[in-house]
């Protein structure tokens, strides 16, 4: 899995364009907040989605490099003053502390429509076939959009400090996060030339998936230290946030996430050891510390 | 020409997720900044470059409705506090002086996303090839992006105060409004099926308009009146913006403008009747008052 982060992380650099190339300060910033840090876990997905159902790695390159450029505009774009205001991100000042709000806001517009231009690329550099590449984009512009990732946003802005609503809250994850990696997931997929039958399994997996993420990610909060997630803890009772832990209690949180990384292996009962990595991803996302 | 900006703004509504679409106040914000008003110029450029190279007009209304959502979104952008700071859009108050901040960087961001969306779905909806729409998707995101529209935004913001300079002057224009023409311009040109010499063509027609549109616009915001204009005037030069009445004055920049025009005509000379929409838009960009 090391080998595969170093693999994402030198794609990304040879995908943004040079820090030298005009607008200097544009491109820098696209770098400053795209490379050198992350999981990577939603290139990592895509990846092992395409060898789950038999395809290569290689040809999910431009998919992983465009997913990790929409993660990364939109943590900028959460982090700004407006939103969550976050001065820390991966063990860094957030963009706008760098380089103003201004910037940020430009270089995360900068980077999702750089990601939208790597996938249409992938006819060139990857060989990927026309059709593939247009179900693709569908794919990520769903995923990230009014009723994926931003959809999730703005209901998460909208909600706090209202009452938790277990609808909501579930409304807000499956959007804000799960959106992204069933893009992801789906994506790798189809690049990999998935049949419907392993389409569904995989979408059936990326629901139970980005569940558990969830889950953890707000235990994580609760219970993390700022040294090793790299960013405030503790931020969403401040702000008021809907949670899981707030909602069910820790215990029962942690129960919940297992039991999604169950239902994550059960869809892959069908699936050869091609899947592996699919599998130990599944299982990772509730070990983590950060 | 009046049919036509009807016929984009129906083709918008009808893309456009409905205002009770969950998120509501999302969906009510994205249709707020990108219906009712506009001249709906980048949309009228598509459909004119697609019949000038012999295409019907039917095939470019996944592209105009993305460009002019492209558009919404850049002006959202542009309009917020840490940008340019202004109130008034097209005679209404601005995204974020009615929802927020937060959610006017997430409309803008929406709407950027659910531009490329559309283009994807152009194989389906308009019976769009699927290279086709690849490279239009290429276009989009090139003429959008850090080395386009953006990076000219960038380079706008940052060298507000500075001594004009003529090369950072065409810089900013070129790319903040020249890069989206152009994109509008041949990606309307390849729907129609445009050859090589024809793109090339529709591509020096381009350049000249956008330098055309962007002098003439300086000069209207000397020299206009809010209400025509639908938004402040005089704010260039509050900001300390670069512009051509400030670096060549009035006189000669009207000079150069027609001299535009006088380019755009001589690239379309070759080309039939069916390129007189397309000429006309040259003619008329000169002309307006808003």
């Amino acid at each position: 899995m090391k080998e595969l982060v170093r693999k994402v992380e030198s794609i990304l650099d040879e995908t943004l364009p040079p820090a030298h190339t005009v607008p200097e300060v544009l491109h820098e910033s696209m770098r400053y907040s795209t490379l050198g840090g992350g999981k990577r876990l939603r290139a990592l997905l895509a990846m092992a989605a395409c060898l789950a159902v038999g395809g290569e790695i290689r040809s999910t390159s431009g998919l992983a490099a465009a997913l990790e450029m929409v993660h990364a505009y939109s943590l900028i774009h959460d982090d700004l003053p407006c939103m969550d205001d976050d001065d820390l991100r991966r063990g860094k000042p957030t963009n706008h502390k760098v380089y103003g709000e201004a910037i940020a806001v430009l270089t995360g517009d900068a980077l999702l429509t750089e990601a939208f231009a790597e996938l249409a690329r992938m006819p060139e550099k990857y060989g990927v076939p026309y059709e593939t590449t247009v179900r693709v984009v569908l794919e990520l512009a769903r995923g990230a959009g009014s009723q994926g990732m931003v959809g999730g946003q703005v209901v998460d802005i909208s909600g706090q400090d209202q009452d938790l609503n277990e609808d909501t809250l579930h409304y807000i994850h499956s959007h804000k996060t799960g959106a992204l990696f069933k893009a992801a997931l789906r994506g790798g997929a189809l690049l990999g030339g998935a049949n419907d039958e392993q389409l569904a399994q995989i979408t059936r997996f990326a629901e139970s998936f980005g569940l558990a993420f969830q889950i953890t990610d707000d235990i994580l909060d609760e219970t993390g230290q700022t040294e090793q997630l790299g960013k405030a803890v503790g931020t969403d009772q401040v702000l008021g946030k809907q949670t899981y832990p707030r909602l069910y209690g820790l215990e029962k949180s942690q129960e919940l996430a297992r039991q999604c990384v169950k239902e994550c292996h059960e869809a892959l009962r069908d699936f050869p050891k091609q899947a592996d990595l699919l599998r130990e991803l599944a299982s990772f996302i509730i070990q983590r510390d950060h």
